[in-house]
């Protein structure tokens, strides 16, 4: 593609290394782009300069924020008892579209794991407990992925909760809503049969 | 979602708006960008932002480019006797990608379409005759899709340069490499049928 112009180029390469883009599709989004300069192009570059400015992590609960604090531990509204814990910024935006959670948040920044080097103080678990300490927490809520690293952790820092006296809890496990026996692995039956209850 | 920030909306809104993305794969792909601030974020907006103040159409063929006339056009090892046609600069990319042409290009920006209402002039078609009147040209590829509306659009092409005494010609319609008869449309296997070539 050395007949294409450089800026172009340079454009579609970073384009490529977006999830879910590849070199073909950053492409057609660039074209796409180019011949809507002043409705996408444009906006775009803004947008992107604007996150890229203002963006980052509340020192509170390590949320996506444009302020020290972010907008959820701010608000007077979210109940100050019930802290959830996520592994990403994306589990609490999950979170909140199911708009049943009306607590606040602790974002942990992944998961621990001994094959990629992840130790607890890698990520917001230290944070977690000094919260726990200082306010007035009375239910911590694991929601972390169904994963092996996501179950270790929750039982990681289920552990180091002990002892302080707060109620932790997880998500239950079960089949999901509009799920088929069929179409379900046996971790999950088998989690979904522990747990039965009364009908 | 009204407890993330608001540049962060505008972001994640924009980005779903491309081809190939959607609102749950352009919240990633936002997550993804905050994350790699420096090395992703930043760059990105920068590129765009120059993609958005220097591409503009080739005046001559309809590429894109930074100058007025594009890098193609204006090189001395492009045989200026011959013009390939084809629909979208996507086209031309994907001809490039061959390097196997080594003349110039005429982009026309689309087909003929009587569903949607666009007509010759809506197209580079008028500036194709003129550049076949004004320029040494020996011969005219027709590099459209081989779709309805790209045939249809080649066919009225062709009649356009009749008596001009260029020679018009159309990609052949076969077999793709690597394709496997079982999986090939009737039509393909027809085209291929009727042009076949001594082995």
């Amino acid at each position: 593609m050395a007949d294409s112009p450089r800026e172009i180029e340079t454009l579609i390469g970073l384009m490529a290394k977006l999830p879910g883009l590849g070199p073909r599709s950053a492409r057609r989004a660039v074209l796409h782009l180019i011949k809507k300069r002043d409705v996408q192009l444009t906006p775009l570059a803004e947008a992107m300069r604007a996150v890229a400015e203002t963006a980052r992590e509340c020192l509170n609960c390590g949320n996506i924020s444009t302020s020290d604090i972010c907008d959820i531990c701010s608000s007077e509204k979210r109940a100050i008892g019930e802290i959830c814990v996520v592994e990403d910024v994306s589990d609490l935006w999950a979170m909140e579209r199911s708009q049943v959670f009306r607590g606040r948040y602790h974002v942990l920044g992944g998961t621990l794991s001994a094959l990629d080097n992840v130790g607890p103080e890698d990520l917001r678990i230290p944070q977690l407990r000094d919260r726990v300490a200082a306010e007035e927490v009375s239910e911590v809520i694991l929601a972390l992925n169904a994963t092996i690293d996501g179950q270790t952790t929750a039982h990681y820092i289920a552990d180091q909760l002990d002892g302080t006296g707060v109620r932790v809890t997880s998500l239950a496990q079960g089949v999901p809503i509009g799920g088929e026996l069929d179409y379900l692995d046996d971790g999950t039956i088998t989690a979904a049969l522990k747990a039965r209850k009364a009908f």
